[in-house]
Formats: structure tokens, C-alpha cells, sequence
């Protein structure tokens, strides 16, 4: 089977470089495929892409040896089966609030017996190889979004859910749900505070700690901070960004 | 019928800043249209969408008020009226390298008497309004691409074309045409004493000279040179360019 | 943020008239759009159209200033939150038949604390305004089905819930669980009793009492009676109609 | 191969009512199939179906036994052959101005000897039966459109061309070109005296004339005056009608 | 309505002969639906199709006779109440572990009293009849998946569920649960015996046994030990093989 | 810029194995992509993609090293440069009759001074490097198809034409051209004689000859006779014959 390669940098003790795809588009993906991540995440929750638009832009990354990841829309079997058929290589689940929770997720994910995924990798062994099945459950990657109130009280017993292989911390979900005033800010104590509390369970763990960065300068914080996984780039924000600032530039140079 | 604010903005004497769209998505068309250029262009020549996408793209920019504009694939009058009757307000085609030429572009973009295009505004007169059939000849826009030697030579003669409303260069292939060394150098005297030869034949003739700049930099030195629509941003660049800034960053912050 | 215009509509006191759309189009949500209409429902339920589509028609739609609402196919928060994400300004969820139903119902549109929304307004924001999440949990509007025997029994209970708008009738499938000869019968006393006793509910809790009305004579009707969001108009059963009248009219006239 | 329906039905000095797709979409094509028509035509000329929803519209209409047409965007051989290997039995050319643009038009329509189409008829066979290549030159119909000025001018030397079927009027475009006032006015002695030379020419090559009505009214007058293909109804006209009606209706009852 | 010929092919106690459709395709499906087999099933689990494609093959497939089935990707109401309202004529439930699974699978698919389907048979009544909502909980084939051993303890339980049709067997999971060493091994005498298990359940409570045989050959020895739904043949191996094969035929005699 | 493997093949004197493909499904493309085949050939002539799908083939088939060849529908500019655009490295031209339109078919595919290919490798240059513009006209093949009567007595001249990297021949079109009783008839001695003379020009200007095969017999033998590109399978024929073989069989084997 084709190794997971942010397994083999993990172990390297090098932090993961990951972009976020919300543009629905097969185009857009195999473009940022193309220019050196560590992962793409394609996000089916907030972005716009449904699975069909997936399908498409898996294999469009797959023209790269860039690590296919997703983000299920909510931890609910039918489509995290569908995403690792199709190629995924690890899946991101919003939401995971208890044990009960992750275990549900986590085993979606693998095969029996570690879990109840049923079988049927139509292309995932196209991608991986024919000996999927043997070694999926050990390739794929099952991270939990930590991202309320409930989540961080319940996080050391959600980091010890077996077969679970990190966490992935929305920001601006859990500030929302710990009260905080702006959403994703990183100077906030609190929030800070909070994603201190994850890294130790992570740690205790020995979990992949990732987050959402949204800038390189937080991603490079976070990652001194303690984060594996860190995701400093979202295509829409990106395109909307680069749209804006050459709009700008241009209007104040011609009449 | 809703008027065509290019040509407003034109009476005002200023000059346009235009977006260039290659990626196949209604999504970045309604990102990039809320941006405020004054207007889009959907390239089906050498961007990704086909007919079918460039329609919901035409829908996407519509939730705006910015002025959508579509390249042909080549001058025919197939997809000219398809588009048109999609509610494109203008048209670039491309290599048009005589007068004959650019008197078939124009008559499948006009009504008889004017030209020969066929009567079925479908979706434009939803775009802008019922009383579209009457208006359009005088609204929608005629840009021929002037992109070789040929052209060039006969710029005058193009320009003299009645029903034309401007020329659009592409100077990557005006100089591979004329056998520069690299593709769209504004730097090079050869390309910017060709882009003065069809300068003065718009001006003689009254029409809207546009350009391909590239960048916000050149956008500004050609519309300092004359030109009144210039293209200072493509969304697939933006894209790439925003993606590999934001993982070289984070990559030389972190190990 | 863009205001609900239904809200407004109803501080009035006046009713809104609501077309449905089963049509798997944007062309055709773009066209009936365009005819003036208080609001739009995509219908994810019953209706063709599914996510990928649902969101082109959710931009067709917002080439005009109809309130774009959506009836989601199941009582389940992915779909919930997607197509608030992509723009809806209102869910209609069907067979909510008890109060748990109704609050996960209400929770999964609200934001925290309200609720447990996730967080990424991926295209809201472009519709609505940057300023959507402050405003959303105010301006987007929950309408939980009432369709059962149980739903009937349970309807003062679940319009009790905090948060929720609204309630819409689906008369066919209430006839159906009452067990009534004829499907969407509106002379049928026991049906008019049933809508009686919602309407009586909606009232007391200061909702708003909706219904599938399928005609505009019932839609007249079931207003007189009460209602404050009617539907008329289905798409495909007009286009079938009309579809059906021209064919008939003209195999009479020719041989 | 199965027979061409229409063709059995002008034996027997009947007409034939057909309807117009302008929507994109399988499904409107199956209500419309559905509905009893004899024939359907897919326009990829003024509709907004390109090939790709053109294949699945018929598809949908091959639930049924309605004769599949199609107008092609242009006499040009790429789509009419694509749109004949998909299994459409019959196409309308738009602006067939002259003898040899009728004549490219039919050849491209028929097998060698009697023309130049290529041999590919990947879904015809299967819609049509193993044995479609030895009939389709009979089957197929091709009906050239006069719509102009200079096609009414040479309407016999077109309709004397071997191979072709039939015309069909495009009422607009030829009011356009001859200068009337209003479009597809059948009203204006100028039309109807246009409409009556074209109706000598086919009766005299003994070819099927075919029209664009507009109205089951416009349908019922025009088979009278002799025309034995006629259009009573266009989808998008129909949809929009009729929930403008519903909506003009329900906000005269309701405050 | 249109009767299933499923049914009436088991009442004569025949065996239906089924293909599996993970393409996601409606081309495919249509050449599939034209050799003859007695039913497809569109593989919504680990097939590739969505929900949107899978409405596109349903309309491929009823050009034809052939009884048109699906297997759901979860069970859940959204998407068995969508498949059915698209035209299915009997769904293949993954994963149905207990009698209370068996049950709410079974109530998705029946109309009140029988179940809680929500009434809205869209396509359906296209497809089947306007007399649809009247037949289809008789009709409509409900078939739950035996393919873990818990499942296989539960099987006389879920057998007996109310409105259960039969069931289908899927031995590469049920040889994964049950800890087999290699995937769907039909000499394993320990699968044989758990087929057997079920075979005596089905016979008991008079229901359809059904199974994915994989190949022609297992098909005949699995018809022959009793089931009476055998799956051959699915789309993706057969391309798969067929192109292997040529291409090794090929390079054998090619240098 | 990536190398043309076909080139390197056809360099070691070795015959390259190409298979057909006509379904318009990037799933397909990328199932037969992995079987090894030296190149596939998406056929936008007879095959149901469009330029839409042919962009998704393009990438699934990019995720191996598999050789992309398409054929274009007609001789015209616009498939041809978007084709390429999108990252074929080879095009075959149907119906190329005269050494006229051999020069416009190869004029399209090759940049000034070359030929007359507009810039803008949108896709090509993910897939082929940076450099693509440099290096395309020499990598990127050009094949025309000898398919009538008219091209057989004009070969020489065709294969004449400079930048002509091959012919490709059509033995259906070629057979119904020439008035021969079967389709595609190796044992035909006149097709024979034709095929011979096809050789002969090639060989004497050069060039690559190609044929389709159909068969993996025909290949082999065709190979031997010295075409150097020989299609032995089309994967709607592949999978047509794998299905109808398992009903077959099956049928034979169950009551």
C-alpha cells in the first residue's frame, strides 16, 4: 500500500503543512496540488465541494503525491466510508464532543474488528494499491475536531479513544462556544489557555496535535507552540485576498 | 435595458479594471465579482470552462452589478451567440487578423440589419430586461484580439470595422508572432511600438483599446500608455501565486 | 447583514407568498426568480436537486432580492448547516413530531450559545454580509414541519421551543398519518381542524403558521384562514400543466 | 432500427406538435416527454443545454417514445454528428441561407455515399437497434431553417436539395431580416406572404414544412394554412407563464 | 402503477439475475440496462455515484425494462426516501444489524400506516404511474444487508421484521466480521454455513434471499443453494478485467 | 517539459498499445489508465465526453504516466487548441481529406512560427512543466485520419505535410467510403491494398502509422503488417461484451 507520508514526516518530527480546499472545483485542487503541500483537506463541511466534486478533486491530487485529506460534514458513517473509498487518506470529524463520539468516528474508519467500516474500496485501491485493505487500518488517518466547551472538558478521554490518531482544533468554533469575543484570535488568553490544555493531551496521548491556522504567522506560532499539523492557507480566502489586493493596487495607479 | 457601465465609465473618460476568470467555478466568479472590478471576463479559450459552466458563472456575477464580459474560444458564430444570449455584455475574440475577419465577429454579435445574429436572447433579457432585443446592438460590446503579425499589419483596417467597439491585445501571442523573445515583456520596444501602432488606430477611429497586462504594475503603465481596459489579474495566478507565498512562508517558519 | 425580507413582510402584517422548486435547475430558479415571488424553497427532500445543485440555485436566485429558503431532506445537521453556509435565509425541516426533534432542529441553525451551528459561512458572507455571523441567528428563519398525527398531538409543545420561527404544513403526508381517504383534501373538516389546532398553537407562541397550499385558490383560502407563508406553485407541476394545456389545445385545433 | 414515428404520422397526412427544450435539464425533458408530444426538440441554439445535458435530456426522453429532435447551434458537422451518434432523429439547422450551406448541412446528416457524416453511432444503436447504420439515411430527418431574407430568396434552390426532409421557420429571425416591425407577428401580410413561398417550395419538392408557432392559437392557424410540423409551446415560456399566473392570481386574493 | 418484475419472476419461482453499478454514469448504466439482466442496482455505498448522478441512471435505465434497484449508503430516511422518490423499485439497506434496524429501514420505505415515508414520489409517478402512492408499499422491495455476525445472530429477529422483502448478503463483510481469513471465499465452509443460517431465516419467514456472488460461476452455485437474487457482475471488475485482458492479448503478440 | 513517452516507444521501434475511450467518466478513464496501456485516446468525436469531462479524463489519467491522446470532433481550432491547453500530448484530426486541411489540423497544434496555436497551456504546463511552450512543438503529436476515398488518393501530399507526426486510420469510415459491403473488414483485400498504400506514404515521409484495431487479433495482425499504434479495445464495447458474457453465462447456469 502506498505509505501515508505525513506518517513518515511525523516520525521525522517534522510539523505538516496543510492547505484547506473549499473551492468545488478539481481545477483548484490539482493547482495547489502542484505547489508543495504536505496534505490538502478537502473540507465538505464549510466548503462548497459535495462528494461528487470530491471524487473529482481526489483524483486531481492524486496526480501529485500530496496527502488526500477531507472533512466530513458530521460524524456520520455513510460519508466518511464514501470519502475513504474514494481515496482519502485521513479523515478531519467536526463536532467530536465525547468518547462515545470519537469512538463513533474512529470506527467508521477501519475494518472489523477494530471497527465497522465496511468494505468496498473501489478507489481507494487505484490510489493506494491492491493490498488496501491489509493496511488501511494502520495508514489512515482519524483526526477529532476539538472544538467546544464540551469537547475540552472531555479531552483527555477523547485523546485515549483507541485507533484515534489526533486531534484537529477549530478555533473559531471552540471560541464561539468558550464565549470569547472574537473569533480565531490567537492572542486571547483563554483560548490560548484551552489549546494548551489540548497539546497535554495530546502529549499524554501521543496523539498528532493540528489546527487552523488561517495566516503562516499563526501557523508559525503554532507550531512552536506544539501543533504537527497546521494549516496556514484556505483557497477561497486566498483567491479572494489576491483578487482584492491587485484591485487596490491597480484602482490607486489609473484614473 | 440595463446599460452596460463600461461604457458609461468610458464616457467618463476612465479607464477599467478587468478581471480575468480561467477557473471553471460559479463559486470564484461570485467570490471575485463581490470584489468590485468593474468588470469579469470568462475565458473559454484558453480557461477551463466550457459553455455549460460559463452560463452559471454568467449567473454568479449577475448576483453584482460588475459587467460580465466572456472571450470566445474562436471566431465562431456558435458559441458568440450562445454567450450572448447568455447575457455576456461583451465579447473578446481572439486572433483576429483581418477585416473580413473581424466583420464576421461583429455581425454575430448584431441584429439585422447590423449583422446576422440570430434572434433568442434566452437568459438576457432576464439579465436585462424584456426590452433586451432593442437595446443590444447599441450595449453589447465587440472586442477583436489584435495577436499577430498579420494583425498588426492590418490593425488600421480592423479598427475601421463598423459595429467594432475596441481591440483587446494579447501581447504573449503578439510577440510570439513577432518573434520575441519573451512572452508579454513590456520592457521590449519592439511590443511597445506595436501596442502604439494600435494605439493610434483606436484613437483614429474611436475605439476602446484593451490589453492583457498581467499585473497590477503593467495595468497601471498601459493605462498611463493609453489603453482603457486593462487586465491587471487572472484567477488561476492569483491562486498559485497566494498559495506558494502563503506554504514558503510557513515552510521557512517552522522545521 | 441583508435583512430576512419575509420578516419585514410580516411585521406588515401581510402574507408571503412562497413558490416551490423541484426543478434541478438554476435556470429554472432563475426564471421564477425573476416573476416576483416573497421567497423561493429549494426542496431537498422531495424535489431533484441536491446539494451541488441547490447551491447554483441558490445563486441564480440571489440575482434578484427573493428570500431564498430551503427545505432540507431530513432532520439531520450536515445538510442544516451546508445550506445555511451556502446562502439559504430559512430551512423548512420536515416530520419534526416532538420537541427534541424541533430543538435539535433549532440548534443545528443557531450559533453557540444559541445553538451548536458550526461555524464557516462560506457563501453567506458574500450574500449576506461580513457581518453575517453576528446577525444570522436573528435573521435566519426555522420552520419545523408538521406532518403527523404525532407532530399534531405534540404541536403546542413544539412551538414552545426557544428559537423557533415557524411552522409549514405538508397537508398530504398529515392526511396520510390521519389516515384521511384523499391526499391534501382541503374541504376535509378533520384536515381543517387539524390546521385549526396549529393555528391556534403558532398563535399562542407568537409563530409563523405556513402551509403547502399547491393552488393559488387554496393558497387564497388557507390565508384567509390564517396562514402567513402560503406556496401556491410548485415548478414542475406548472411546467407539467402548462406542458399538458398547450398539447391539448392544439391536438384539438389541427388534424 | 426503429422507426421514425414522425414519419409514419406525415403518411398518414398528419400533423405533428412539437415542443421546445430551452432548459437545461433531464428532468424537465422526462415531465415534458411524458406529457405526449410527438416530438421534442432539445435547442442548442437559443436553449441553454449544451451537449453533455443534450445526451441525458435524451436519454430522458427515450423513457418514452416521443421522437427526439434537436437544433444544432450552427451548420457546423462537429455537433450535428455528435448530436446524431447520441441518438436524436431528426435536426433543425438554423440560417440555411443557400444551396450549399443546405447541402453541408444534409451531408453531414448522411452516411457515404449520400454524405459525409462519420460512422460512430455510439448511442443510436442502442436507442435505435444494432442495425441503425443500414436505416439511418432514411430515418434521420433534416430540416433546414428559412429565416432570412436571402434563405426566402432561394428557398427553391434549398428546398430541391437531395436528402433534405423538410424546413422549419423561424418566424423571429425572418421578421428580423426582412425588416418588420414586430417579431413573429403572424398577423403582418408580409410574414404570411413569406410563409406562403415557403410553403409552395416544400409542396412543390414535396418536402415537410415545419414552423414555430409560439401558441397552441399560432399552432392551430399555421397547420390550416398547411404547415404539418408545428411548435405550440417552449419550456422556459411555460414555467414562467405559469407561475407568473399563479403569483398574479394568489396576490389579488391574499393581503 | 408498473409492476416489479422481480416479484412476479419469483413467483414463478425464478432467480433474478442482478448487475452492480458502481460507475458513477448514466451512459454506463444505459449500455448495462440493454443486455438483458432482470435488475441493477445502483451501489450508492461503495460505488461512486451520488445522489444526482444516481437520478440521471435511473432515467438511463427505464429506456428499458429492467427493474431498477439501489443500495443506500447508510441507513438512513434522507436517502432511501430520495431513491425511492426517484424512481426505485426497491433498495438494498447496508449494515442492518438488529430487528430495530430492520424496522426503521422498512419505515422509511412505506407510507403511513405501514411507515413513516414522507409522500412526494417525485419521478416516481413518471416512472411508475400516477397510482403510485397507492401501490408502493406493495410494490417497493425492501431488502436488508446480513453481513456481520451480529447481524447473523439477529437474523431470525430481523427476518421476521413486518414488510421485509428479503435480504442480501454481503460476504465480504460478513467474512470480515466473522473473522475470516480471506474476502468473500465461498469454499470457507465457515461462510457457507452462516449462508446456510440465513437461507433457513429467509425460507422461515418467506423472504427473498439475495447475495453478491461476484462471478457468473458463484452466481450458479449460490442459485443453486437457494438464493433467488444472485449479482454476477459489476461494472468497474468487468471494465477492468476486459481491458487487462485486451491489452495482455495484445502486448503478447505485439513487439 | 514532461517527454512524450510515445515518442521514446516509437524511437526503440516498438509498437504502442492504445485503448478507446468513449465513456465520458473520469472514474473509467482513471480504472483503465491503471491497467497499463502506453496511451488512451478520449474520443470527443464518437465518445460522449465533451470538452467538460475530457478536462476530468485528462487529470484521472494524469495520475499515472500513461500517455493522453484525444481525438477531436472536426478540424477546427477551437477543440484543438482547448485540448491542448488542457494537456493532451497528442490529437488525432478525423476526416483530414487534403493537404489543406492536414496544414490547418497541424497549423492549430503548433505555436508560431509553426503554426498558429494561440498561448495560454493552462493545464498543460501543470502537467508538462514550466517549460511547455519551449518544448510543445516538438513533443505534442499530431495524427490525421485517413478515412475516405478522397484522403486514400491524396496521402502522399497529406504525409507530406510538415509537422505531421503520424496518420491514423478509420477502417469503418474508410470501408463505407470506398463502398465496401462490411464495416471494418480486415479480410477485405481492397481495405488491405488501402491500408498498404497508407504504409507506404508513411514510411517514405516518416511518419507513425496508426490504426483502429478494434480487436486485439486485428492488432497483432495489423502490428505485423507495420502499424505502429494499433487501439485493440474501447471500453464501451469492453464493457458491453464483459456484460452480456456474465448474463450469459449466468443465464445458462440458473433456472
Amino acid at each position: 500500500m502506498r505509505p501515508n507520508r505525513l506518517k513518515h514526516l511525523w516520525q521525522e518530527n517534522r510539523t505538516a503543512i496543510n492547505a484547506w480546499l473549499t473551492i468545488p472545483s478539481a481545477w483548484t485542487a490539482e493547482v495547489i496540488a502542484h505547489t508543495g503541500y504536505d496534505s490538502l483537506t478537502l473540507d465538505l463541511q464549510h466548503g462548497l465541494a459535495d462528494y461528487a466534486t470530491a471524487l473529482a478533486m481526489l483524483q486531481a491530487i492524486s496526480t501529485t503525491d500530496v496527502v488526500p485529506l477531507a472533512r466530513v460534514p458530521w460524524n456520520e458513517p455513510a460519508m466518511i466510508m464514501r470519502l475513504l473509498d474514494a481515496g482519502a487518506y485521513g479523515l478531519i470529524c467536526p463536532m467530536v464532543n465525547t468518547r462515545a463520539e470519537a469512538e463513533a468516528f474512529v470506527g467508521a474508519c477501519r475494518y472489523a474488528p477494530a471497527g465497522y467500516r465496511s468494505y468496498g474500496p473501489t478507489r481507494a485501491v487505484l490510489y493506494a494499491g491492491d493490498d488496501y485493505a491489509a493496511h488501511a487500518n494502520a495508514e489512515v488517518l482519524t483526526l477529532a475536531m476539538i472544538e467546544t466547551a464540551q469537547a475540552l472538558k472531555n479531552v483527555d478521554d477523547i485523546a485515549a479513544t483507541p485507533g484515534l490518531d489526533g486531534v484537529y482544533i477549530g478555533p473559531a468554533d471552540l471560541g464561539l462556544s468558550l464565549g470569547l469575543p472574537k473569533l480565531a484570535d490567537f492572542t486571547n488568553p483563554n483560548l490560548l489557555r484551552a489549546l494548551d490544555t489540548i497539546l497535554e493531551a495530546t502529549a499524554k496521548h501521543n496523539l498528532i496535535p493540528g489546527i487552523h491556522a488561517g495566516t503562516p504567522e499563526n501557523a508559525i506560532l503554532l507550531a512552536e507552540r506544539g501543533f504537527r499539523l497546521v494549516t496556514p492557507a484556505t483557497d477561497t480566502a486566498l483567491l479572494r485576498a489576491g483578487a482584492e489586493a491587485a484591485l487596490t493596487q491597480t484602482r490607486r495607479g489609473v484614473k
